[in-house]
């Protein structure tokens, strides 16, 4: 009991930062005399009823700082709680048909993923589509948070590079970060106005460039349009939906190393100057080889393979054109691109750069020693000294994130998916990118007809991607609940 | 030239013993009236010409002992010129229809991979036919001399876990592994003429049984028959088949250790104590699986379904029955399994089964380090110490393997395979399996109709998987090359 309450204490503040958002979106649907607005009013006096019990009953005189264990059972907690209670206006409005879609929409939603089983978009309340946006934009807002502040203190996954100075390297989380956070949320915040202009400048209506702007930037990919923004026919729109897509993709830590005077770490970065040249290139070479396999002028060819390449390596998901229809060659590439990912401490999901980075010194290193076993090798990253603890936890995340992928592929398939489906399904989950491959579930389709079974494995697989795989194991070692 | 002149001495060495083993191949075809002796004939004195003329080349007075890099280079260039020569017989003969295919066949036939570009198998030139087995059966015996006697002294992706004290542990490989090798081939043989006769006692005509033998106990999957070994109806010869593969699947080291006087070691030796019973669950759940969604009474479901387990787990690739008409869980079983592989020192080929062993215990002890970072974990496998060198060895195979199943599979999709044609196939051909998955090179289908780039991509694919990816990736190190 003394492990939880705290973690529940603060799962009730959340919560009540989630029932004033569907406030705000009632506000919203009453001024635009949307029927959902009402369902928004029930729906965060449901939120706050649960988030009231739950402070009353846990709070404390005096909050302690949180120990690893405790920070651990939040982070899986507090998603988790918070995605429960995102799907309950789905469900109040009658957005859509079923529990299990409600979930799968909110869960989708707060991970960022931004596959969707709502159809007829273009017509739905625009309460709710601004919630679906507003879900994906708190999402990412919280996962930069956590991936600057929590998980380097955790050492999820080789994080432990980007230890900063802030937080303390003892056993207990200490109370200085409200600054740092202070600084994300001012950046992001930036980072989406700007988009939100850019758009409305390219030629969106007002409430799409709001909407677009919240999924762009947080690189999560809902759209208010069931043909995405393929629905507008500007080239302007494309470009300026690469920029933002990309900028949500970038190393948050170096924006704040920026804003404090040291412009210069945006060219000198190690991530961002393998990330964005490695980005242009993919595009080059899916725009050539599509320009020279269709019609399309070039120019055509290359904005729309930049922009979905861009799309999925920073595991946004918005579609420019139905690309599944670029045959198995440009399949294959998405399918290998969906694992690739932005910079630590940024939106995106999937593996991210500076792991593929760390594993290619690893290799240099290790295939040289086979060669000249007694040589002595020293890795370093970016000026840091890759320790063997970084290695083993690099490597240690690709394993666990190959296996979990295969783990999935199977599940789905034994849902009765056929195997493309399946595999590029779970792949698109676990790295929170949005559509997958196939007729079902591609960039043209829907997750609305596949089995409930199969929805439920991908909120799974979403959230265990989202929370870097890592995070959530730890729970299920014995030596974790035994003090 | 120093580097490369033993090398080049050793690989004429092998070229005379092909010779010799077409000679045989032609003798056989004297005796039989087949057309395809004449081409064995000449194959063989094409061969011993350039054997001959290498040998002259570059004799010396006393052969030096191996240097590491020789090694390396050694088994790269032997494994690649074997290949080459094993091609003639197909050309010469007008067995296949193209250079390509004839290399194909090669290829996989001396690396035990057995996808076949060959038709109409039941009216072929029996010559051939034995070739193809003798290909796959010296493929066999040459990779578990490699995995014993080589690469643990060159310390490749972990096994040097299984140095054992014959091998000197210095800078240069010596020369009393006489004896050992000598072990080897005389428990090769036994169980080759062991299987030989349980196949023919079960039911098989001798041609086949002595050519099933011996690409059962290689785990390679070559047959003499379209249908494969689906070709004989009595049950007893798939529980033949079964036995055999998982015999040729065990450390041959544990063999050596039996014979000289410690059989307990077959029960155990830790890689037997997880193969023999994740083989036979694997078996059953998809058995069940089968007897559920089909109309087959269990012992039939379950006998092909575990024969076809065990033919995918331990890479052979022989068939029962076209399991592609199983569903998309099978379908999914089968492309997981097709990774897990037998064990360290055997004719199997894939990740093998003490890198997941070694991999779980890192995974174990890093979980726990993360929750409890000031505890102290010692990893230790079967008795022995698993060190940093061998724990970082595991997890970048794994890295590299699943990179390399990407990289082929997008380069196989250029050529304008399907997707899962082209992850199957790079799949199956680094894990040197042999099936696909899908119409066209799947259990009922063969690799005849796939595009030249294709079939040569395979080619590369399954040369990489059998000398275990970094063999062949540190050549291409500029360090490798400079003194």
């Amino acid at each position: 009991m003394k492990l939880v309450q705290p973690v529940i204490y603060v799962l009730s503040v959340q919560l009540f930062g989630l029932a004033v958002l569907m406030l705000l979106c009632a506000v919203f649907g009453f001024f635009h005399a949307g029927p959902a607005a009402e369902g928004f009013v029930i729906s965060s006096a449901m939120t706050l009823f649960v988030s009231g019990t739950l402070y009353f009953a846990t709070r404390q005189p005096q909050v302690p700082p949180l120990s690893r264990r405790q920070a651990f059972l939040l982070t899986t907690v507090s998603w988790i709680g918070i995605c429960v209670f995102a799907a309950i206006p789905f469900i109040v409005t009658n957005s859509v048909a079923t529990v299990t879609d409600a979930v799968f929409e909110a869960v989708s939603g707060i991970t960022t993923t931004g596959s969707t089983v709502m159809t007829d978009l273009d017509s739905a309340d625009r309460a709710i589509l601004l919630w679906r946006s507003g879900l994906q934009w708190i999402g990412g807002l919280g996962i930069v948070i956590m991936a600057i502040m929590l998980l380097p203190f955790l050492r999820v996954g080789g994080m432990q590079l980007f230890h900063t100075e802030r937080i303390d390297r003892s056993e207990r989380i200490v109370a200085r970060p409200i600054q740092l956070a202070r600084s994300i949320v001012g950046i992001y915040l930036v980072l989406t106005v700007a988009c939100m202009v850019a758009y409305d400048m390219a030629g969106m209506d007002a409430f799409d460039a709001v909407n677009h702007a919240m999924t762009t930037v947080s690189t999560a990919g809902y759209s208010t349009r069931d043909a995405s923004i393929g629905y507008y026919p500007q080239p302007a729109v494309l470009w300026v939906g690469i920029v933002f897509m990309i900028a949500g993709a970038l190393p948050f830590a170096v924006y704040i190393a920026a804003v404090q005077g040291r412009p210069a770490a945006l060219f000198t970065d190690p991530q961002i100057r393998l990330f964005v040249p490695a980005l242009l290139a993919w595009g080059l070479v899916l725009g050539i080889w599509l320009s020279v396999t269709s019609d399309l002028p070039f120019e055509v060819a290359f904005r729309h393979a930049l922009f979905s390449v861009t799309s999925i390596i920073t595991t946004t998901g918005l579609v420019s054109t139905d690309y599944s229809a670029w045959g198995p060659f440009a399949a294959g590439v998405f399918l290998v691109i969906m694992f690739v990912g932005g910079c630590a401490g940024s939106t995106t999901g999937a593996v991210k750069i500076y792991r593929w980075q760390v594993l290619l010194i690893i290799l240099r290193s290790f295939l040289g020693r086979m060669v000249m076993p007694s040589r002595i090798y020293s890795l370093s990253y970016g000026g840091r000294h890759v320790t063997e603890e970084v290695v083993v936890s690099v490597l240690a995340f690709l394993a666990v994130f190959a296996g979990s992928l295969a783990v999935f592929t199977l599940l789905l398939a034994a849902t009765g998916l056929d195997l493309v489906t399946a595999l590029s399904a779970a792949g698109s989950a676990i790295s929170n990118v949005g559509p997958g491959l196939g007729t079902t579930i591609g960039p043209a389709g829907t997750f609305a007809s596949l089995p409930d079974s199969a929805k439920w494995l991908l909120c799974a697989a979403m959230l265990l991607g989202r929370l870097e795989v890592f995070t959530v194991l730890v729970l299920f070692l014995p030596g974790f609940w035994r003090q």
